[in-house]
């Protein structure tokens, strides 16, 4: 087989041309990477509820036709000018943010929000020139989150590139691209529930539900999943959630059922459904004198967090964090191998898996709310 | 001198009849402690924000006639049942909250809010039988924070006692009793900002100057002090104090200035004045990423804290904290020695001294703005 690099490649990708209709396989062509890029060919992508609500487009700016997709795995095609940590061949996640090395965010050791290559919903076109690396017959298509893995090839800065173990079976640790880390690590890196401790997870989801892994994973004895459909409940059991409250269930606030059961309020929360109502629960619902909660959905623009400043003076702490604070390229090799030993239980994420002509369907089973994730097998 | 031990004491106390009329001194008699009680004489104490508060009595219920004060310290004169810990003769300070070193809050190693012992502002006579220690012809005289210092002698909860070196000077080391204790806590424990990095401090009172200590200590390279009241900022110098912001100079948010002054942040704030608004500007005025704010001022028991949340998923952090998250018995002596060995300066928070007979001096002194800390020599 002739080499590609420096070539365009011509390939399939899912084009969403309007927002809200069904994604369509098209021949694109994506151009060779520029500085600091690389071109990965896309092996495994799962279906998030952020390409959903983005293909969607509800009260957004509509950027169409545009390539979706984030939660992947891949191998590396061929590397820009300037990539001296990634080589043709390389087994790797592309993710949505990333890790520059060099801002004060990445070398801080608190934060993995790096200013040049943080998430960006708005642009469709790479960082460098904007531009798009992705045309059909010389139009160009636009870039989804600098990752764009519903093509068998996309371009992605280099440092949004996660190098990981050769040997990692690449159709389930692409989950770790984005739901499944962002839930596990809010836990395990945010939230730090001590053995034996009690965690609230709001919202069972697929990122709450790895939340739930990363409280079983930290041994917290008690995991209380806290959902309004109660169907996720036999569901939850799984992932370690031992307690379910349904707050329709209870005509006070669900924080004050938890109180109740807990003794006083949980030891962590995780909060992973974006709604306000929530996020305020979370927060009020765990201990005065060690309480810590963690915000991880992502709330409508105007919400506002209300709440009675002396919940915080009873030495109660509120955190946000974005990707479960893992820097990507210096954090996710090491949940790869957490997986490989063991520890993390992927599988019970994975619900469903269809060929890449059958992207549809994932997207099917998700608005259904049949799915965690659904795998899709890009060569099929 | 005959021993005391065991004997109703007679001795002078400064009595607030009603409020907010001058204290008065007179004879009061004081019971021998109770199971798991000490009697202390009290050598200094020095006046807090917070016995103007409920000498004041706006708002509240008011419970006269009361013995005020709770920054101080005291030699323990006798012990009641059950104490094993101190003993006569140990030099001590007393505090407003507790540590039983049994409940859950003690055990744990976040909390410093004692179930048994935690500060109760309503209760005038003592937790163990609901009666005062101190009396007057037979008319019990109330008790406040479970201290009332205001009297030569007190009777206090073992578990508010924390016995300190006995070379330490009394004269000084009553401030760490509350407001120093508060706000230097807030900093060292909780917001714990690293060397070089900046910290804003809210409110430039005797608690916000010793955040600023804390911070100085902690070796921050900007302390930037944020008051409404610009004849504080020469004085903040001294405590370690270099950039000064006035809300009233900027028709824009406090948190909009400090962050274009720090390149989008401070790395930490801590809001020592109990007014909304301000506790609003110090949370949002943090650096995402990193940014630690924390709560020290009591607000209005109406107020409500309003943000948007996003300002929380850019990965800042809202915490709140009670007397510095000290335990009093377990750590203050420590806070002791730090002053022993010259790392905290005193000194300069003492800016009055008055006799006893003159208490109401130090009230005027603090009414008019004056003093930081006003010192009543509990012998003259």
């Amino acid at each position: 087989m002739a080499s590609t690099v420096g070539q365009v490649i011509k390939c399939r990708a899912a084009v969403a041309w309007e927002a809200g209709e069904p994604l369509v396989i098209e021949e694109v062509e994506v151009a060779p990477p520029q500085t600091m890029e690389v071109r990965l060919k896309i092996l495994y992508t799962s279906l998030c509820h952020t390409d959903v609500y983005f293909w969607e487009a509800k009260g957004q700016k509509p950027i169409f036709p545009r390539i979706l997709g984030h939660e992947a795995s891949g191998i590396v095609e061929s590397v820009g000018e300037g990539v001296t940590d990634l080589a043709p061949g390389d087994h790797v996640l592309p993710v949505f943010t990333g890790e520059c090395k060099e801002c004060a965010h990445c070398l801080s050791e608190e934060s993995n929000m790096c200013n040049l290559l943080r998430i960006n919903t708005d642009r469709g076109v790479m960082l460098s020139d904007g531009q798009s690396r992705f045309s059909i017959k010389g139009k160009p298509i636009n870039h989804f989150l600098g990752t764009s893995t519903f093509s068998e090839y996309t371009v992605v800065h280099s440092g949004c590139v996660a190098k990981i173990n050769p040997l990692a079976p690449l159709d389930k640790v692409c989950v770790l691209s984005c739901g499944f880390s962002t839930g596990f690590g809010a836990t395990v890196n945010v939230a730090k529930p001590t053995k034996g401790s009690t965690v609230a997870v709001f919202g069972l989801g697929a990122v709450g539900l790895a939340a739930a892994e990363g409280a079983r994973v930290s041994g917290a004895s008690r995991i209380i999943g806290v959902d309004v459909n109660p169907k996720r409940f036999e569901e939850a059991k799984k992932f370690g959630v031992n307690e379910f409250v349904n707050p329709k269930d209870y005509d006070r606030p669900v924080q004050e059922v938890i109180a109740e059961m807990t003794g006083g309020g949980a030891d962590r929360s995780v909060e992973c459904t974006g709604n306000i109502d929530a996020m305020i629960s979370a927060f009020e619902c765990v201990h005065d004198g060690w309480g810590v909660a963690v915000l991880v959905g992502v709330p409508h623009k105007d919400a506002v967090l209300k709440t009675h400043p002396v919940n915080f003076l009873n030495e109660r702490t509120l955190k946000g964090t974005f990707f479960g604070n893992y820097k990507p390229r210096s954090d996710l090799p090491s949940v790869v191998e957490r997986y490989m030993n063991k520890e993390i239980e992927l599988e019970k994420f994975i619900t469903h898996e269809v060929t890449f002509s059958e992207i549809n369907k994932a997207f099917d089973y998700m608005l259904q709310g049949a799915s965690l994730r659904c795998i899709i097998r890009m060569d099929g």
